[in-house]
């Protein structure tokens, strides 16, 4: 198995995704990876499955955010809220595709991320996202008309759709090659995976997965 | 703040609250607190707060049990899957409050644990059961009875309702003083709160979580 690239699901609504972030760049620059960043639409994950975020359960949003300060204060890594949260993240997600270039996308992906996450600004806001593309050393007037297309649009429900189709249900989620790993909390797998130090016994958890269902609630979930 | 007790809620439905039992019976015994452990019917929390469960999204389900088998590989922790799952646990939960004395409480709760997740045991199955008391030293034939009588089912009902009240959505979760973590990830947080070093600037969380909302999806979740 040689594993190439890594590829990475966020959307900007998920304080732990701006954290991973940040981590997924860190691994894949030490490993010498690329990094393929896939802005997602997680409300559309939670549409598909049929699930609520945690900002739709009022202790798990409290839980949620005292957790990521948390994890914030004892790293030292910037940390607020954005201005309105949870917020419509379509724009900044288009913008996050329409530059072809990678490192230019990963400069307006930092970007977006810093004034949402770092400074509190509007993330749903176009002059917020102006800004953010300024930093980046783009031309807003040129890219903000080209992330409204029908292309672009088109774009993030089929990334969206993609994300789906390989099991992705939370954000943020790394694969590495057919291996999912869901969160921030979870990069020390990652790494032994990386490494050949996966201690999955495979043949155990395909044992396990295959034992019977004992009960269902009602009319609730995806049966396998 | 003087903290004398720790509450634990758990379903034996989740392999996290599996490791985080273990874990929160070392953690009070280390500090001489008392441990109030709170048998609660996950699918009550969930149906409460409208949410799905692990086991109820397909890829969410593959994930969970390989993470919880890597967490037990990497710790030499004894890990199988219930014979069945996910599986109805009421009985199992019921027989967890029948006892009053709290030591013996605590050697039926570690059985049950045992036979389902480290033998393999249908934790719906009554004959499981009774092995559990077995090895916890109890008359399977005195107990198994006590646990279905109508002050039984309600006490669970109670503990549910009241866990909910506490804002529990998930297991396991401890709740020290007023304040809960979720998960058998954050341990390291209890302790810090514990020793009066928890990095959280209380202040600066309550503002951000006075943040309007800026989206919420038509007729999905609950609206602090």
């Amino acid at each position: 198995m040689s594993i190439q690239h890594l590829d990475f699901y966020f959307d900007y609504i998920s304080p732990y995704a701006y954290f991973a972030w940040f981590n997924v760049k860190a691994l894949c620059d030490r490993r010498g990876l690329d990094l393929y960043a896939h802005p997602v639409l997680f409300a559309g994950l939670l549409n598909h499955w049929g699930q609520l975020g945690p900002a739709e359960i009022p202790p798990k949003r409290e839980f949620v955010f005292k957790d990521a300060a948390r994890y914030a204060a004892r790293r030292g890594i910037a940390f607020t809220m954005p201005q309105a949260h949870p917020f419509n993240p379509l724009l900044a997600l288009r913008l996050s595709h329409v530059e072809p270039d990678a490192a230019k996308r990963r400069a307006i992906i930092d970007e977006i991320w810093k004034v949402g996450w770092q400074e509190g600004g509007d993330l749903a806001s176009p002059e917020v996202l102006r800004r953010a593309l300024a930093l980046a050393g783009l031309q807003a007037a040129e890219w903000l008309p080209r992330a409204t297309t029908p292309e672009m649009k088109d774009q993030l429900r089929h990334e969206t759709e993609a994300a789906v189709a390989r099991g992705v249900f939370g954000v943020p989620t790394l694969i590495v090659g057919d291996e999912l790993f869901w969160g921030n909390d979870r990069f020390d797998d990652v790494e032994a995976y990386l490494d050949g130090n996966d201690p999955l016994d495979r043949e155990f958890i395909a044992h396990m997965l295959a034992r019977p269902r004992g009960t269902d609630r009602p009319g609730k979930g995806t049966k396998a």
